[in-house]
């Protein structure tokens, strides 16, 4: 069997939420929400899995790129909150979710032998989908407590193979949002490189305070470099549909399409024309969707803080960040931690280190992430298990 | 760009379907049911979308490897037709679609170097998931009128390289359904060259009169060895759904769960559910779809015959390949032929040589194939079209 594969374990998200299941535990690990996004969203996809006047539209195979319907929507989506002038009809492919627009997006980007530089910490598809295409990961780290951006690192990391850059703003598990300042050091990386950027923006929307989200591709320049993919999982708080979508120059698109085509040649309609429906919301919905979020974090960050532990900054995405250093003990690293925490506290985090790839010997190794896109009582329960825990 | 897809055409069925559309053509090229599968699927979809006892196993993550009632649908399917005792925990994972199925059980399976034997007219997807894979197809070539499986061909296809047999029955575009002779030279070849097989069982319930579809994991020696690939779209007259199922020996699963993990991670519940609930449906409904595609079959045959053309046999699938010899213009090939046939009788069929990677030369240039999965209106509509044409 293929060796890289095979070895491969079985995803963190997975390993964690079936130990959490085992033992009653709260599960602030795997990141969705536990409260859907908007119901005209689910009347939708439910009408129009029956619209008779949808005929052959209703539940056959839609276009490769997605029904025109939705590619408009993320177009309109581009232009509303970027500026962005994006052509529907060949900037925009609609994929079964934003793990498989990232795969497809490799897939048309790289060819063995080529370098990919990645930014740690990461998701946890990124290495093993470089290496099934035969790509060579480059890896950046970045650090708790700030995540500051490494720029000799990175420079370092460049060279005459690299043919992309693939990173994660709003960042899992950061919190981290890239601002301006840092994505014209990776723009002016790209350009000097003559490399493409794989951004993975399914948190776009889930920012907060003064953050702002900015897509790479607004830099200038970076137009037809940097590939932008979204989700309407992270979106509207439906992440079992498994609906994403890539904007990219159309320089690039019908590569991406060919991989696609491969990959899972279209997506169910339904959900498709439910996620058009979400992109169209007024910006009220998206501004209240990030103030919710915003004071889920809040509490969480607070109740954590009120146990004394260490929570770091968090300007976006589900994820808060706690050092737990003052709790390990001795010889246990965070992956232990994370699982006596769920036998004992019953309380469910994602260690750190699991989002690096090689050694975590300073502080990265000794945090964990809680996913806070929880309802209150639910964060509140798991602070006050914590509480009696620790 | 990867230069492998970048240079790959859009799939022949999405070109025909547009020339279709832009002609008002009647589309008997692309495989699709212009009739919907069982209205319960559709009420189970939609209810499923918000019933409230769900709670987030509604619409966020389902597992990994797919909703524990799918998977033990399949492995009651499995039994059911074929007296295979599968292991529904370990031994089934959901996929967006057979397309993800194929590419997740060949990205298990290869490694760069290695080699696989395709059999030959195929299914468009196959060379190029595999030569992303950095896999080197071996090619052998059925050919028409009687699609016979070339023994020596085969033998001196396998060699010490080998690691899969890639292989579709029943066979779109050929309609062929396997024999238990054939299998059991296949599966000679696979034991003796230590391979496993890939088997493309879409169509498995689309067999007709006295044909059966027997999968190669029911021959001796082949549990282990032969991955099974079935569709839900084409099951249940559903093909925008994209749902299919891997069922394979505990071995390989999770090694082709990986790959999984990696290229969609899931798919939507909603639409898992309702497949669910259609492989739980009685032997009726499967032995009415096999009687409606029968009669459909043997319609256009028919109406086909009565212009003249020869037809070739088809004991399954959604298609039926006519030899269009005495109708080319000089210098004309298949291809041009279905383009011209579009445009003229606005009636679209796909050429046979796109299932074949290199030259056709013999009469598998002088074919097209016409998808009979249409009401019986629809096609007597595309016949008198063709006969006012002709
Ligand atoms: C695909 S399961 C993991 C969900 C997620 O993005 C995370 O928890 O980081
Ligand atoms: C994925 S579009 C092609 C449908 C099909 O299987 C065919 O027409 O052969």
């Amino acid at each position: 069997l293929n060796p890289g594969l095979s070895a491969l374990p079985t995803t963190i998200f997975t390993v964690m939420s079936a130990l959490a299941a085992e033992h009653g535990a709260i599960n602030l690990g795997q990141g969705f929400p536990d409260t859907e996004g908007p119901a005209e969203l689910v009347a939708e996809a439910a009408r129009t899995l029956s619209d008779p006047d949808l005929g052959e539209a209703r539940n056959q195979y839609p276009p490769l790129t997605g029904l025109p319907v939705l590619r408009e929507a993320v177009a309109a989506a581009n232009r509303r909150f970027h500026g962005l002038e994006i052509d529907p009809a060949r900037e925009v492919i609609v994929t079964s979710g934003a793990t498989e627009a990232l795969a497809a997006s490799l897939a048309a980007l790289v060819a063995p032998g080529d370098e990919v530089v990645v930014i740690e910490p990461l998701y946890d598809t990124y290495l093993p989908t470089l290496r099934l295409l035969g790509a060579t990961p480059r890896l950046v780290r970045l650090e708790p407590p700030d995540w500051r951006l490494p720029v000799a690192a990175l420079e370092a990391a460049f060279g005459p193979k690299t043919k992309a850059l693939l990173f994660n703003s709003p960042m899992n598990p950061t919190g981290k949002v890239f601002t301006r300042e840092e994505l014209a050091v990776l723009a002016g990386l790209l350009e000097r490189h003559d490399a493409y950027a794989v951004c993975d923006e399914v948190y776009e929307h889930l920012v907060f305070g003064a953050a702002r989200h900015i897509p790479l591709m607004t830099l200038p320049g970076m137009r037809h470099r940097a590939i932008r993919i979204g989700s309407a999982g992270k979106t509207f708080s439906f992440t079992g549909w498994k609906v994403g979508y890539v904007t990219a120059d159309a320089s690039l698109a019908p590569t991406i399409a060919k991989a696609h085509q491969n990959l899972t040649f279209t997506t169910a309609p339904n959900l498709q024309r439910a996620t058009a429906l979400g992109l169209g919301l007024d910006d009220a919905y998206f501004a209240q969707l990030a103030a919710t979020l915003a004071a889920r974090r809040d509490r969480l960050a607070a109740g954590l803080r009120a146990l004394g532990l260490d929570v770091l900054g968090c300007d976006g995405s589900y994820f808060l960040i706690a050092d737990i250093s003052a709790h390990l003990r001795p010889g246990e690293d965070d992956l232990a931690f994370c699982q006596r925490m769920t036998r004992e506290a019953r309380v469910t985090a994602i260690p750190l280190s699991a989002f690096y790839d090689g050694a975590t010997s300073g502080l990265e190794g000794r945090c964990v992430r809680f996913a806070f896109c929880k309802r209150e009582r639910v964060l509140d329960e798991a602070v006050s298990r914590l509480h009696a825990w620790l």
